[in-house]
């Protein structure tokens, strides 16, 4: 048996209870030979009520002390946690991001981790104890100042002790039961994926899908660890990310994995833009000048009688109004006619490794969407992913069909068979 | 200008308004030319709030975890305070006590500090920032864990870091305006002590006084750290703590400090001990095994007719049910008859290094006892001090008349008149 790091968000230690039950499921991997560290975030709604403090002292709480406020959060529940597990009989250890060796860049309130040197960790395990460690924090390198890790950022501290301590697997426990075929919410039939690959992972996480962020399995997939994505609630086996299946997941494997889908972006459209050399460079430096990520890029053919073409790209809503007026502000510079902005936009992506090899799919998917009479605004295909922008208003009934077009309903086997097909 | 150490206390950061308050006072000091360093407790109801969740998953916290857990509370107000301060134009960092450089023994839940290293705190002054220190908290010498001081914890923090920075004051900031001849609930002519000695002060503390705690005292009189008691609410002077009174504070300088009372205590009575060597130092042995502090110790003469004879002792409330146990448990080796156990018991202690010249100062104070018809149970004496055990209901009227017949009432001005008579 060797060493676990599991991982509880904060709905899984909301109250006291939460935390009770949370270290009744340690314990049981600690009496099962393993070797536990734990990562925990913040309780339920701590961070939220801190922020809402540091606005009623400051209307531009940010940086330094920011972080130093948020990582109380983790402190009193990596406690409490400590208490609760201590009181079943068994040793345990809570440690700081700090004191845990999670060392960053400076970036206050979206640090990378720079390196992790567990060793007091290591030292607690030697003793027999669980290693409690605080999550989304750590202490930067040049500074020693506390800092944190952003957005989903106890996932990324798990599974970087993971690898820095050799874990057998990162274990995230969450509030469902594992990776699905689909959102649930919108695809009733989606199934739990047993198995999937990094690769498709990655590209499920960076087309919609929230269970995990493309940040941590970036991260699982750089070092080799197995992640294990599950529910803290029901104890069932939930859905494992890794470069190979293992034993019976072997079986499970389909060459599509799943379905993803994200209303969360804008479209710009950059009109009349002068065909020639250079220009879609300065469109996209002015935006990248601001900071801003984009996902899809499409640019028009030109048409024989014009020198004019268009620009159209999507980005994340809450960038949308900054990269307006950044374009707008470069607008003579680079010459082009005029901006169309819509944010009444959904995308659509089909994700799976086996697609590569079975040229019918990507005919498959447009079938699928042209029988539900859904019209396709953009396209953008890798390897192993096709993704469409519609209207949001299709955004339901195309993942739906898709969905059940490629065989992934909960009712039907037909993914394995799907796959046996070389359709 | 120099150095000033400003601590606030819990109930000055209650919310954010009174952060806010705190904010600007702070800003205050370092306009008028200071170095400002801040110490800073949990927000008002914080600390307890920790240690009811913590009583929620575990019936027994305390210990490391705890430690961990109530730490999180001074890591919320402090960044709270550094971005209020922030917001008012000046710079400010904040800083755990691991940060700040408290280094502390291994004992949980009440360490000693053992050394200060505040070369953070020096960096941050010198780049012109205000530097907030977290209270009541420090880092293990050897494991490098979190540990926390105990009761009246920050108050060390502040006098620690000023005697480490060589500060020119040590400022508490407390809901009261300064040290008074009396607790002014019980005696409503209580006069706010412009200036007292550490000697007197320290006398006061371990009589009953609640507003500074004889921890802090003592450390600032070893340093030699001038303490300015004083309201977060008013802005008045308070009260200066030191070796010498320093300008006008001369003129203020009475032979008696003030009247102390403590309601807190129980008395425990061997009865029946064989006078002979060794027996008081037996009984004393099972008590100090049991890590019980005893305050006042009287032995009975010895009627000549008996070989045996009684010894009272007075000590914590709290502690009264343990040295009941011990000393019963120790009985037949000591060879006592029996236990008395009596917690309807009050303590009046009056204070001033001026009695030690004035022989008169005894005999009025058993005659303001007398007249107020206060019978006397128990009587204890220091160079500078009398303290007398009287019934727990009579306090309040011995203290009333004692700071009466010493002059200190706040409508008469014979504090000044009484020493100068040499009565």
């Amino acid at each position: 048996m060797g060493l676990v790091v599991q991982k509880y968000g904060g709905s899984s230690v909301a109250d006291a209870e939460g935390i009770k039950r949370v270290a009744k499921r340690i314990v049981d991997a600690k009496k099962d030979g393993h070797q536990v560290v734990v990562v925990v975030s913040a309780m339920g709604d701590t961070t939220d009520e801190l922020i809402d403090l540091a606005e009623q002292v400051s209307p531009i709480p940010a940086g330094r002390e920011f972080d130093m406020l948020l990582t109380a959060g983790e402190r009193i529940s990596m406690a409490l946690l400590a208490m609760a597990i201590k009181n079943l009989g068994h040793e345990a250890q809570s440690f700081t991001g700090s004191q845990a060796g999670v060392i960053t860049d400076s970036v206050h309130n979206k640090a990378r981790i720079i390196d992790v040197t567990p060793g007091r960790i290591r030292t607690a395990l030697d003793e027999g104890n669980i290693a409690i460690v605080a999550g989304f924090q750590g202490v930067s390198q040049d500074k020693k100042d506390i800092t944190t890790l952003g957005r989903g950022g106890s996932d990324t501290t798990a599974v970087a002790l993971a690898a820095a301590l050799d874990a057998e697997v990162c274990e995230i426990y969450t509030d469902v039961d594992g990776v699905f075929t689909a959102d649930p919410r919108v695809v009733p039939k989606a199934r739990k994926i047993d198995w999937i690959s990094f690769e498709d992972m990655l590209e499920l996480a960076s087309s919609g899908s929230k269970v995990l962020l493309h940040r941590c399995v970036e991260y699982a997939r750089r070092y080799n660890i197995p992640i294990h994505v599950r529910s803290s609630f029901s104890g069932l086996r939930g859905t494992w990310v890794s470069n190979e299946p293992q034993g019976d997941q072997q079986m499970e494997h389909a060459i599509i994995s799943g379905v993803a889908h994200d209303v969360s972006e804008a479209k710009i459209t950059v009109v009349g833009v002068p065909d020639k050399p250079g220009e879609a460079a300065a469109i996209f430096r002015a935006i990248a000048d601001a900071d801003i990520n984009l996902d899809m890029i499409v640019q028009n053919v030109s048409a024989a009688t014009t020198a004019l073409t268009d620009i159209s790209f999507t980005l994340p809503k809450t960038d949308g109004a900054r990269a307006i007026e950044e374009l707008e502000r470069a607008k003579d510079r680079i010459g082009f006619e005029s901006l169309r902005y819509d944010d009444q936009i959904g995308k659509i992506s089909l994700v799976g490794a086996g697609m590569k090899t079975n040229p019918g799919v990507t005919a498959s998917f447009f079938e699928a969407l042209t029988d539900a009479g859904v019209n396709i605004e953009l396209i953008s295909t890798s390897e192993i992913r096709i993704s469409v922008v519609t209207r949001a208003d299709d955004v339901t009934e195309a993942v739906r069909a898709v969905h059940s077009r490629f065989g992934l309903d909960s009712d039907t086997d037909e993914a394995v068979v799907y796959g046996g097909t070389g359709r």
